[in-house]
């Protein structure tokens, strides 16, 4: 007799019980990255040695949203310029760029995304320093990099990413808080955000199911941010997608100004993330192009107040710290997803033509 | 008597036909751009004599789906590091980032695009170099800038942009091809471009109607290119979104299998561009997984040929030089998006809620 057999056999999960279980795990999981002292140290102190020109994000999918946020911690943090990188140009095009004075931050929650992997390998055999930001830290990934910051979220087995994506935001917050010597200040404040979290998860549980219902037959969204927030766009847009199978678009402010707003009508929702910082002024502003259209509109955020004629609000606390707004910001996005999906009859851990580790390329 | 009451007044233009004008007239804009050989010469040298360590481009809405185009372009030719910089981040958030190797390409039909215009003050006032790509050299955004190459497309009256957006590619593949000293075989290939665009133009309108009629119903697609194509993919979704009023979201190959192609079923079609380069084994694989999900594919592209099932093919020519096929691939959905917005009722010229030039921030 095996142990295993002692014990009674919980069976399969309810559908989406995987999803949601993540999302409300999130607090504790932020507070795992935070306890890895040594590895933090590590990052840091290659950060710092290095002083890059240039701080090349890659990743795909939800990795590629938390990539969106990495651009604005360098920025408004240490002043490093950083961009979302073209991995096509350097695997597939073999562009040869000059990678030298280059910081690679490579975000892949299994580590095993071929094209990630294999740009980490091009640009650190360029000359480029290389962090690996992963769950897996035996991954092939982890392998490839100079160091790699594990991202500690626990295993995760829903396919839609939850908590790894927090932790990816916070990882790169602390990266750039660390290379603007505000590691400390950082850290302490994403240790207040995992309380916040903490609170905010069950009122805002049960608020979203009787929205999420109101929406059993949306087939699209766009969903509108701008500056640090545009990552949460980017992330809820993908759960929505991927979990309910709404087409959900992500935009800037400034991008439904440029074409998207001619196509809105009543039937066609937009949710905005409102936060209360230098992007607010152009989020109400579109949230105002957007009701002139007829369109239901979804405020969240911690600005969520300042949406005039917001059909529905999920607001969130300010967090001690601007920039980590994100982090909690994505929450009401993700129980929205997981509740639309349960309203829809759909089984968010596993979405149909998905798997937990995307090797497509 | 004034001159102007011995002409019959024309009366206004059939709804759309000022976009399939301008559509027309791209092979003509194309040699009016080549035309400006001191206007030219004169950002050969400056982009020659900075030799930036980065290339920062600007742009919102069509100029910002050229701009994914400048990325490939800088990265293939000279081999230069260029990225669509987020203009929030200096404009909205004041980053204190070092820009002093940094070339600035701001790209505006207009010239009049607010935050591109301020973003370009900024960036100068810290030391960037800067160039204006904008069909008006008499605008803010040109006197903002040390120099400016004019798209020199003629007046464009549709509110969706098409030469002049044509226009802004070949004008970044002179840019990049002055870069890496190669203007002169550039500048020949965009003159047999012209003649490529010409010949194809007539077939491509004729066979458009019919495909579109299919779309009348559509209110949700998916617009795929990897590589150079995907700026493509992002100015068709763009067409189809503001002259068809169907939402259209541009992603690249991976994007797509990392959720999206979770939310396909046979009433989501998918517009498939594939070019003959690096990139298109990724293409063919994404376009075969969108056929596994039951969705109706459209493919384009000088290689959309080897799209297996696709149900509609509007093949293009190959250019001389592979990097300059997104100036042929992109007419095929600017003609579709005329033809559908027709079958539909819509006037192209003038999609609801947008101007010409937008002032939204």
């Amino acid at each position: 007799m095996t142990p295993a057999a002692a014990a009674p056999d919980p069976g399969p999960p309810t559908p989406g019980e995987l999803f949601l279980g993540e999302i409300r795990d999130q607090p504790e999981a932020l507070r795992r990255l935070l306890a890895q002292e040594d590895e933090l140290a590590r990052v840091f102190q290659l950060v710092s040695e290095r002083k890059p020109v240039l701080v090349r994000l890659v990743g795909h999918g939800s990795s590629d949203a938390a990539a969106s946020y990495g651009v604005y911690a360098f920025g408004v943090l240490p002043g490093w310029t950083a961009m979302r990188d073209s991995i096509s140009l350097t695997v597939y095009y073999g562009a040869q760029l000059d990678l030298s004075t280059s910081l690679v931050v490579a975000l892949s929650q299994s580590g095993q995304t071929p094209d990630v992997v294999e740009y980490v390998e091009r640009a650190r055999a360029r000359g480029a320093a290389t962090v690996a930001v992963t769950n897996d830290p035996g991954s092939e990934l982890a392998q490839a990099a100079d160091v790699t910051l594990p991202l500690a979220a626990g295993a995760e087995r829903a396919v839609a990413a939850s908590k790894t994506y927090l932790n990816q935001l916070a990882a790169l917050a602390l990266l750039a808080g660390g290379a603007a010597r505000r590691e400390v200040e950082i850290t302490d404040a994403i240790r207040r955000v995992a309380e916040l979290l903490e609170e905010m998860l069950d009122p805002l549980e049960r608020a979203v199911p009787a929205i999420a219902t109101a929406f059993s037959y949306v087939a699209r969204m766009y969903v509108i941010g701008r500056g640090i927030e545009f990552a949460t766009a980017r992330e809820i847009a993908l759960k929505l997608t991927e979990t309910c199978r709404v087409a959900a678009e992500p935009l800037t402010a400034t991008d439904l100004a440029h074409g998207p707003v001619a196509a809105l009508d009543p039937l066609f929702p937009v949710w905005t993330i409102a936060s209360r910082d230098e992007a607010l002024p152009a989020v109400v502003d579109a949230a105002a192009r957007v009701r002139e259209a007829g369109a239901t509109v979804v405020a969240s955020g911690n600005a969520a107040s300042e949406i005039a004629d917001a059909a529905f609000q999920l607001p969130v606390p300010e967090p001690p710290v601007p920039l980590l707004a994100p982090l909690l910001s994505v929450v009401p996005g993700q129980l929205f997803a997981a509740a639309l999906a349960r309203a829809k009859g759909l089984d968010a851990d596993n979405p149909a033509r998905l798997t937990k580790i995307t090797r497509a390329r």
